[in-house]
């Protein structure tokens, strides 16, 4: 049976919670409150947590099976659509994810937009990791269908490294949705009788009133750098996370979780003492306690930091992101022989 | 009859909604919803927002009568709650703010929370504006009950001028609160087998997942100034607006709209051609163009910025809010005589 793809995905920032909002007033809410919400979706924990803050409840929330590389299974999630509905529920929105947390799997975007367009469901995509990947003109391929999405978050602050945080989301709607949905006409902050075309006024269309101008760092960025620089950007993270993968198969004692097809590289560091010995009853539980050991000792060392974690039945791992622009084969080196060094006793 | 004071408070940052989801999760929520949600609160956009949010409605939020200071009346608070419960809803949370938007009004915390207390109802102070008063011992008065709050919203980026943003939320609770509403236990972010206590860790007990640490700003910020740097801005701001009131006293043309009892001093700027005209039918209409009218022009001067408003009955009025802690006499000085200069001619 394939993983059920419960967490993966970066999203995290309210804009995922916000498009989820947007998705609720603005679609179906109504209707699906009356008759028992059932939002058919490859659950995330943000789209979790947003289901709870309206009122909807996490119950509403169902989650599609996923494959083993982690990527929706569009023929379960029309099965899940299929079988809320049979329950009285009324799905009303998809949240398909472009780039997830830990594999960083990319979903088949254009089949999943097939059964949202064949069940009349809003898509939204929880791009907030891997949608940078779309100014890359080699990768882009692995957002194929995006354009079709309802709604999409995206956080330059990842993958394009802009300061946390710079989170973008976007509407196929051009019928001033945020502004109906979040408006509260608050006279005494949005004044109306200005000098100027007051539709530019962001102030009423979200959900924080004071906030920073969070796009101001991605305009002044994109302008430095240009789309080309960019571009190089996410090409050189990708080539990076490639000589990374390919150094760890090199390497004894390091096994990779998968092959990558983003930037996220998960692998295992198995120490002297466990090598070979994959067939003891114990392997498994003693693996998944050396990333949390070698977390404490690099950490204590103040030579690097990489996550750890467990994955569905997988102990944990590391996952090395790589996507600061400042990072060299050398670092990737560095990464590797400081592993060994700081676990070579264990 | 008093004004409906539905607007005033500066709140609007996720803080407040944040405090009345802390509210709504932790208290009384299913029995509201069960039968017929209706919180009884001195009303502000960012609440109406936060129960539209919560899928409670806008319509769960009662607005409670203000003096015309601007100020909760207590007995009308008491009455909307019987009113209410007689309709067989469930208050559940008492929103009061200490430092109003427009007129920087404080509630008085004290009864409310003996009405609290009485109703055994959670009270909410948005603090958002008002909080910072805390720290001059001279005008802390203006708070004071805060420490009955069961929730307190402060904005250290509003007069303490922290950078934006820099929010926080306090809690009476002791129970791990935050936790039990926002934990989503996700595994794969937040790790449960680190080294170091991991009830410290921040990220799985708030509503984003990817934020700034804008604590930060506000720990350099005080450990830069001390209590007493930091109360000398408090009590300077005062000072200056108290300068500021007296010199528009002084001057022909300006009114103002009350005497502040904090730092908002809002005044009319009426130009010579009205100047003895209070008794023309069309006097309050045509003065409520000035403000926008002189707004136009400082902002294409490039001399200033002053924030104006309707306000209840009242027509648009400025708004000057003494906080930064860099302004000087000679700055209010310079504000009055450019409002004179930009307005001679209307």
């Amino acid at each position: 049976m394939a993983d059920s793809e419960a967490l993966p995905s970066l999203a995290g920032d309210p804009v995922a919670v916000e498009a989820l909002l947007r998705a609720v007033f603005g679609v179906v809410v109504d209707e699906a409150i009356q008759k028992g919400t059932s939002a058919s979706q490859k659950c995330h924990y943000s789209i979790q947590k947003g289901a709870a803050f309206l009122g909807l409840g996490t119950d509403s929330v169902r989650v599609v099976k996923a494959d083993e590389r982690g990527k929706m299974v569009p023929e379960d999630l029309e099965r899940q659509i299929g079988m809320a509905e049979a329950e009285g529920a009324v799905p009303f929105l998809v949240s398909a994810t472009s780039g997830t947390t830990v594999l960083g799997a990319f979903d088949p975007l254009e089949a999943i937009a097939d059964v949202c367009q064949r069940h009349g469901l809003w898509l939204h995509v929880d791009a907030a990791w891997g949608g940078s990947v779309l100014l890359s003109q080699t990768h882009r391929h692995l957002l194929d269908g995006i354009q079709r999405a309802d709604s999409v978050a995206w956080n330059p602050h990842k993958l394009l490294a802009a300061g946390l945080q710079c989170s973008a989301l976007l509407l196929q709607d051009t019928s001033n949705l945020l502004k109906r949905c979040h408006g509260s006409q608050a006279s005494y902050l949005f004044q109306q009788d200005k000098f100027y075309d007051v539709a530019l006024d962001t102030g009423d269309k979200v959900v924080q009133c004071g906030r920073r101008v969070d796009c101001l760092k991605l305009w002044l960025m994109w302008k430095a750098q240009g789309d080309q620089g960019l571009e190089r950007r996410i090409d050189q993270a990708f080539a990076l996370a490639r000589y990374l993968v390919e150094e760890i198969k090199k390497r004894e004692g390091l096994e990779l979780v998968m092959e990558p097809e983003f930037v996220n590289v998960c692998f295992w560091f198995v120490p002297p003492s466990l090598r070979g010995k994959q067939d003891s009853p114990d392997y498994h539980e003693r693996l998944s306690k050396v990333a949390p050991m070698l977390k404490e000792r690099m950490v204590k060392e103040g030579s690097m930091m990489i996550g750890y974690q467990p994955h569905g039945t997988r102990g944990n791992f590391f996952r090395v992101v790589v996507a600061n622009p400042a990072l060299t084969c050398a670092d990737m080196d560095f990464l590797l022989n400081e592993l060994e060094r700081l676990g070579q006793d264990l």
